[in-house]
């Protein structure tokens, strides 16, 4: 066998091998052909919107981002390498962020073209634009870990770069969620049942806005979130593995991360159509080839570094990260993809009015938690009983080893989805749409289980960083039955409740904003909506930019003062029940919320296929409520818990050594 | 002074003195006048109705209270005296409940008949028939533990008495829940929306059900919920004040609920409308009266039988129980009533189609939440340091105390809610049901402030449960960082969300079935639509208590087995931490759903008071779906939710001494 120094190359040249294909796969979608000139042009304004809410919202973090940094330089315990390695993880989220959301933009209009030429075809330019997405996020994030530890050589120094990852999470996850149901909320309000014109009509002035919200929001909101969560669960399992076996400890997450690289990158070859096959198993052959080869890698690794006694365990840890991972994104599949039973008894409860309707997708939610709470639960518990606090930090890094490949699948989504909205906005004809459309079902059912995975990991993650909070803090028991420990799980709870309710009616608050301006277009804009003038796409663009920025203000600075006031206030232990609370409230809420949202929308879809009635009839107007009611719960709200448990965890882990 | 003898008789004078109250109001309803023979018939309809489910109710109570009776006669710890004390249990609340339900059906019509000559004699008459409920439940409450106390002499025995009234709470509050919100959204579905007949036509064969199921669920469930935290809270502040305090400690929570009922008993004497005063006004003046005599009476209670320094301590966590109460109780009714801006804003809201109208609710909802968490946590805080565990049971004493004049306003809810029916039903003028609705807008500011005092006492209960169970069990420690408990509040967390799923789906499932039997009945029953012939109401009961009966058996299973299945599996620590986290979860759901559901039924209202176009208008059509959304929120799965946390509290001390 080779020896150590061998094996310490794995992990940048896994990270880097990452950069590469992302680079190879945006070089691929590139040199495709953009379409049109009518293709062209709607792509560009998409683009045009997106880099325009990119830049605006970079802008405004970079000013909180000096600020954090200025704090940071001058906090004991901290110092100038935490801002600079806090300023690095903010600038390597935001680059993964960018460059995977450049190149799906392009793709886009390259798949509506493709489209024309056959399933195939698209469905390979969409997925390279997502794997640009996905391998960016994991190289990234891994090079960036490694390039800091070999720097400073302690792990907890790392922290402010997961934090820097944590803050950009903030803006991407939640600015772009309040964006993109802007958009979207407004454009079907406004379009679809107000002026009765399609969905994706080009006479709507909403309708770029809310394809840029695609993006802006599924693309690099997810990219941000699921950046934070690689980043924050390796680096705790490295700040705990230092403690409990030294180096050793501190390598194994960096080795394991680097083979769910590799084994993603395998899988990647998996993506093809068969002749008479669903395009989705093409993608889900691919999620389970990545998620194999990461458990036998894990396996030969761990007992290679500590022997099999110890290696064993460890690898036990990791398999209930996977496995749990796994669970909780086929749940999220089974609660909302219409070809299962949930999704379809919303649609037919919706037979009976919206009320019984939006009722039957709460309850279904709520049915939905059920099974991804036992499985984190059993995890935290299998994970510790095999080795630790540091097996439950190597569940989350393994749960998020195949990230690259759960990222793509679920970045191709909105790729797909923009690419029906240039078919239809650019007149092609009705069986390219059906390509489209085909495709874009498969988009839903990747972006399901991405989304439950999406929230598995940051439970997980926010499990880990707890750990390590024990850990840095110093904290020796956090006892229920100290009130103070109860009274943070109290408000951990009821932290979740407000910066959800923020958030939704933020939403609301802006979507009217948006009705507002579409109603005045239609009405001043002469012949608009015959056809005969353009609409003022970029008014609309400009109006969910600036409403998603001002409204994230709020529920930003409830997220970073909260555990700053609790830690302050009542104490460390308090600090530690709080997070406690929010955790696990968090989870429930956001699995409620985005599997409620996902099975609304797909039901209403399951009617427009033609079930009970099909569209047009009072069935279907119910279920578009169901719809409109789970755009904010899964797209907003939901999304956004992931990044409120993992930042206020961040946070106290900033600010333990002080307490 | 006098000496202990006269203070020992302190607590059954008051016990008997409640008593005496209410059989004097009883007395006083029942010899009113009972009205022309049609609203007697009317009247009779709904009494028999509302028999026939509490019997049918009983019936299947009795089965499962023997099979338990007969598993604490073997159990190891417990014997033939806990048989005897749960059975105890199980029959004083059914006989508070028999009582109450009893006289509150007899007031109705009375007091819509009294509603013909003005306002004040119509309020006088609804309110004893609240009254009696209200009374019921704190004297046999009371006289039931003392009872207990004299013979056993032990208050960790008494605590099979307060298990038989958790499971008397599961059956009338679960299925009482189930029962109204089948008949109401079922009478609303088919009749107000389908058939486009008023609500409480009397040609709507689900409107007597929709009747009954106001008492079943508002009166007999209120009061087996509050019966419940009542006994609940006195026996944990018993058992945890006899280790702190031995004796003394024992009494002090008897003499506090005593000098509660006094105070209530003085502050029913300031119930009378004063010329032009809101007749709110009445009912708030008393409360306010009942809660500064329990104060005062409190302190010199506190004061005389432990001295100044120590009496004055747990003066302070009995303080902060009554205030928190309040603060709860006043929250909801800032939320939900339509005199404030939250209800506007969803009705305003409303006219941006339901969609929005039901995000604004939601939303609404979710910051309901927040003040009452924070006014739990502070109390559980305060209460600790001012007097250790046995503080934080003295707050749930405290906030208790008030129980009677809270349940005798609340239950006076559903009697002018009915005697608006009977008007309604019986053709009496127009300016009759003016009076009816002026005093049923009161009901509903009562309920709403009942249903928050009944969801915060319910919470602060289950705290003090809590506590008793660390008392019980031995346990020294409950750790958040050991898994085991982590997983434990996951876990816990999952349950509330699983039983509030089953329970909202059991009343979809239901009201389908009661539309389909209304929808039956207008097609064969000819000239029924006309007026020209009688639908068959009982058949309408029927199917709502069948199915009542039925979908309680999951939801019941559940919160039974699930504490017995962790403590067994996980073991008692972790039993712990799955209890902490149905609370707090529980709290946060109980609180959102209770007040969206008001404040979305408010909203209803306040467009039909003309507000935003009014009745008819799309405006309307979009508050009553959020109505109806919130109809199974408010009234079957957030009050369930406080027997959920109490019952799983209770089983888990029932079990402590096997673990």
């Amino acid at each position: 066998m080779g020896d150590g120094q061998v094996l310490e190359l794995l992990t940048p040249i896994a990270a880097l091998a990452a950069l590469a294909v992302a680079g190879l796969a945006a070089h691929l979608v590139l040199k495709e052909n953009p379409g049109s000139p009518r293709i062209k042009e709607i792509a560009d304004a998409i683009h045009e919107g997106a880099t325009a809410f990119l830049r605006r919202q970079y802008t405004t973090i970079w000013a909180v981002m000096i600020v954090i940094s200025i704090v940071l330089f001058v906090a004991p315990g901290w110092g100038w390498r935490a801002s600079v390695v806090y300023i690095g993880g903010a600038l390597s989220s935001t680059a993964a962020g960018f460059l995977g959301m450049h190149i799906a933009l392009r793709a886009n209009s390259r798949t509506a073209n493709a489209a024309l030429s056959g399933i195939n075809r698209a469905l390979k330019i969409a997925f390279r634009g997502g794997l640009v997405m996905g391998m960016s996020v994991v190289g990234i994030g891994l090079l960036g870990i490694f390039l800091c530890y070999t720097w400073l050589n302690n792990p907890t120094f790392i922290l402010p770069y997961s934090f820097g990852a944590s803050s950009v999470a903030l803006f991407a996850r939640v600015g772009g969620g309040i964006f993109t149901k802007t958009a979207d909320v407004g454009a079907d309000l406004s379009g679809k049942i107000e002026a009765g014109i399609p969905e994706d009509d080009p006479r709507n002035p909403a309708v770029i806005a809310d394809n840029v919200g695609d993006n802006v929001g599924d693309v690099a909101g997810m990219g941000a979130d699921l950046f934070e969560s690689y980043v924050a669960s390796t680096v705790a399992a490295m700040i705990v593995g230092l403690t409990a076996y030294s180096t050793k400890g501190v390598t194994l997450p960096l080795f394991i991360s680097a083979i769910g690289i590799l084994a993603s990158i395998v899988s990647v070859g998996f993506v093809r159509v068969r002749k008479g096959k669903d395009p989705s198993y093409a993608l889900n052959t691919a999620t389970i080839v990545s998620v194999v080869a990461t458990a036998v890698g894990s396996i030969i690794i761990s007992a290679y570094v500590f022997g099999w006694g110890v290696g064993r365990n460890l690898f036990i840890a990791i398999l209930a990260g996977l496995l749990s991972g796994l669970v909780i994104g086929l749940t999220s599949d089974y609660f909302t993809n219409n070809i299962h039973r949930p999704a379809q008894f919303i649609a037919y409860e919706a037979q009976s009015g919206a009320a019984i309707s939006i009722l039957g997708g709460f309850s279904i939610g709520l049915l939905s938690t059920v099974l991804p709470i036992i499985s984190i639960a059993a995890a935290t518990i299998v994970a510790f009983m095999a080795a630790g606090f540091y097996g439950i930090c190597l569940a989350g890094v393994g749960m998020l080893a195949v990230t690259g490949i759960i990222v793509s699948a679920d970045a191709y989504g909105p790729v797909v989805d923009n690419a029906g909205g240039i078919v239809e906005q650019s007149g092609m004809p009705k069986k390219v749409r059906k390509v489209t459309d085909s495709l874009d079902s498969v988009g839903n059912t990747t972006k399901a289980i991405c989304k439950g995975f999406a929230i598995g990991s940051a439970a997980l993650t926010a499990v880990a960083l707890f750990a390590a909070y024990r850990e840095v803090a110093k904290i020796s028991t956090m006892d229920l039955l100290e009130p103070k420990v109860m009274a943070g799980v109290f408000l951990g709870s009821g932290v979740v409740a407000l910066f959800c309710a923020l958030v939704i009616l933020a939403v609301g608050r802006n979507a009217y904003k948006m009705v507002a301006e579409v109603r005045r277009q239609f009405k001043e804009i002469p012949g608009l909506l015959k056809g005969k003038a353009k609409p003022d796409y970029a008014r609309c663009v400009d109006i969910a930019t600036k409403g998603a920025l001002r409204e994230l203000i709020a529920p930003g600075v409830l997220a970073l003062s909260m555990p700053i006031l609790i830690g302050l206030l009542l104490g460390k232990a308090a600090l530690g029940g709080y997070l406690a609370g929010s955790i696990v409230t968090g989870l429930v809420f956001a699995l409620l919320m985005a599997n409620a949202g996902g099975a609304w929308d797909n039901a209403k879809k399951y009617v427009e296929m033609g079930h009970f009635g099909g569209k047009g009839t009072p069935t279907h107007a119910a279920a578009v409520v169901g719809d409109t009611v789970g755009d904010p719960f899964k797209d907003t709200a939901g999304p956004s818990l992931n990044i409120l448990i993992k930042l206020m965890s961040m946070v106290a882990l900033i600010l333990a050594p002080f307490l």
